[in-house]
């Protein structure tokens, strides 16, 4: 029934599922009986657990990508006269500043460069030089290149300086740890279709409820108001506007494998060995790593490009999905690379039958990477 | 492996969908691949096409449920100092009155009662005696009740009056003829689980290409700027942020299905004998529509409730639920009623299975209609 040839995604969600995950939609759902409401409940309940959250946390659901759940997190929980610190380091830094320059919200934004983690020692610097600062908005792994911020200092730093953190943790949730009510995290956003394994569709913030409750009616924008969204779910049980209802489905049923394969652990292993058997294959072919070991998350990794001139990013890509893998377009580094992810429901076995097939690929077409 | 024991879904979305239709989302797609681009622009061409638009109408598809859309439309394509006239005889009418609050737009509602069609003349004096109006925003089939508004001549009434005209056709679509072209409609949403038979987790906009390119920047919200996700999408095949690719796949196969029934003409058609029978047989066991023959369209019907003491909607529908059929919980018009929605992959003969569930529950509770 699920086609065995479809090609592998190498891409950091949408992901490679599991068959159960993607049979989970052939049931369809009303999105306002009980069984609909319970799927959320428990898949809620099981969010919150994941991010380490106690009971002063929900967990709030959003129709929509990850961008929209990161938008709503900043247009409910900052109010409209609010500084947001935003340590800057790739795309999905940029775009948070991009979102709070539309809320006209204002933003301080401290640089560092492409292939560096934020540092929490620049961010204390910075809070201590700044006081009009009223938040932080951190990305825990700024997936442009791979990076991994390091998350419980940034967010000790904040605490001491009493500045609620927000964080999109959109690529790192469910493989690596973030610990919110043991971190002092406000808010926390990430999206069905990455590490949980889930299909895209659907994003959603850990919060603590205290803080949401603080935010009735701040939101500029009905669709993406946080606080009206779970102010109605707890009171009716339902999403406020029509859910994503088979999305959803197959997330609850991605979150009951994942607690089987030994929850958050388990999922952070199997993606630390597909990654060191990404980086060890692609250096045998010639491959360096763009980031240090140091930073580079078990995400997704960025290689330098082959120098010959025979390399052609399109041509090199097409023929390596041809061969069955689906490779990340788009360079978002400065200098020439390109980006592999080792996420999804795969393991180091298929891994390096994707090295194996750019090995072939780089023969057949030869280019000579180092 | 579908199951066939599903419940039937007689709500107006989600609903019943075909089972190739679910099975299209057994596959994982790679959101920046070439192959889901062109899943992309198929479908916004079809859906070009159902609305009856022309070369100078674009299509732009959005992530989230319909309300998202609905909310992208108002804050791309109204400036901030615009005036919209709203026809309100329900909670979707109500719901644009409230997004457009939220946006800071001043908003003039016309109001009419709740079993009542907008009236073109109503607007057309409205138009005349406040000039400041800017736009016009209808709800084509007001799901509240079940009313279908005259749209033909209230876009013509805008048409002459020079107003833009912003059409929610969310349970419509597919179904009702729209025809932007030929009646001068600005711009039409709608969404991927209504009557085009997809599943939910995407809407669309049907407008002016020329509108809206005059929009840039415009939109507060990123996630929901039209403008934004159309150029984008122009210029990379893409969507800004990661599309709910199952949900699209599954609207693709939707929409082939959709043109091989015959189209628009074949939909109307099932879901106007869907409704037929089951006005029918529920009046055979005493029920009374609450609209008039003249406003009710071929979607949703809303029944006045038994006036039987015996008679509660949460065991009724509950037990019309373990028989099969699970029924629109909630009810919206101020007198007591209920709703059965007569869309999805069903025909007749379900809701005739429907009706004679409906009748053995009554019977079972010892409930009297009349």
């Amino acid at each position: 029934m699920i086609p065995d040839n479809d090609p592998i995604l190498l891409t950091p969600g949408p992901l490679t599922t599991s068959p159960a995950t993607r049979r989970a939609m052939l049931h369809d759902w009303g999105s306002w009986d009980a069984a609909f409401n319970r799927l959320t409940q428990t898949l809620c309940e099981d969010l919150v657990r994941i991010a380490g959250g106690d009971a002063s946390y929900t967990c709030v659901p959003l129709q929509g990508s990850g961008t929209f759940a990161v938008e709503a997190a900043l247009g409910t929980l900052v109010p409209r006269d609010g500084v947001v610190l935003v340590p800057n380091h790739g795309a999905y830094c940029a775009r948070i500043l991009k979102i709070l320059g539309r809320l006209g919200i204002e933003a301080i934004e401290l640089p560092f460069a492409e292939h560096e983690a934020a540092s929490a020692e620049a961010i204390d610097a910075l809070l201590a030089r700044e006081p009009r600062i009223t938040h932080v908005a951190l990305v825990h792994l700024e997936t442009s290149a791979g990076i991994l911020n390091p998350l419980a200092r940034i967010a000790a730093v904040c605490a001491r300086h009493g500045k609620p953190l927000i964080v999109d943790a959109m690529s790192s949730f469910g493989a690596l740890p973030v610990e919110v009510a043991a971190n002092g995290i406000d808010a926390l956003v990430s999206a069905s279709g990455k590490c949980l394994e889930g299909v895209p569709g659907m994003g959603f913030v850990i919060v603590r409820q205290a803080l949401l409750e603080d935010c009735a009616g701040r939101s500029p924008s009905l669709a993406l108001d946080l606080h009206d969204q779970h102010a109605y779910l707890q009171r009716t049980g339902q999403w406020r506007f029509t859910p994503p209802t088979h999305v959803v489905a197959a997330l609850h049923e991605a979150l009951a494998q994942y607690k089987e394969q030994g929850g958050l652990p388990a999922r952070g292993a199997r993606y630390a060995a597909n990654c060191a058997a990404l980086i060890e294959g692609m250096r045998a072919l010639g491959f360096t790593p763009f980031l240090d070991a140091a930073v580079q998350a078990p995400v997704i990794v960025t290689f330098h490009a082959p120098r010959d001139p025979r390399y052609d990013f399109n041509a090199f890509y097409a023929a390596v999905r041809d061969a069955g893998f689906v490779l990340y377009p788009g360079k978002l580094t400065e200098v020439e690379t390109f980006r592999v992810g080792c996420i999804g429901a795969i393991d180091a076995g298929q891994i390096r039958r994707a090295v194996a097939a750019i090995a072939a690929v780089l023969e057949r077409l030869g280019i000579s990477v180092r």
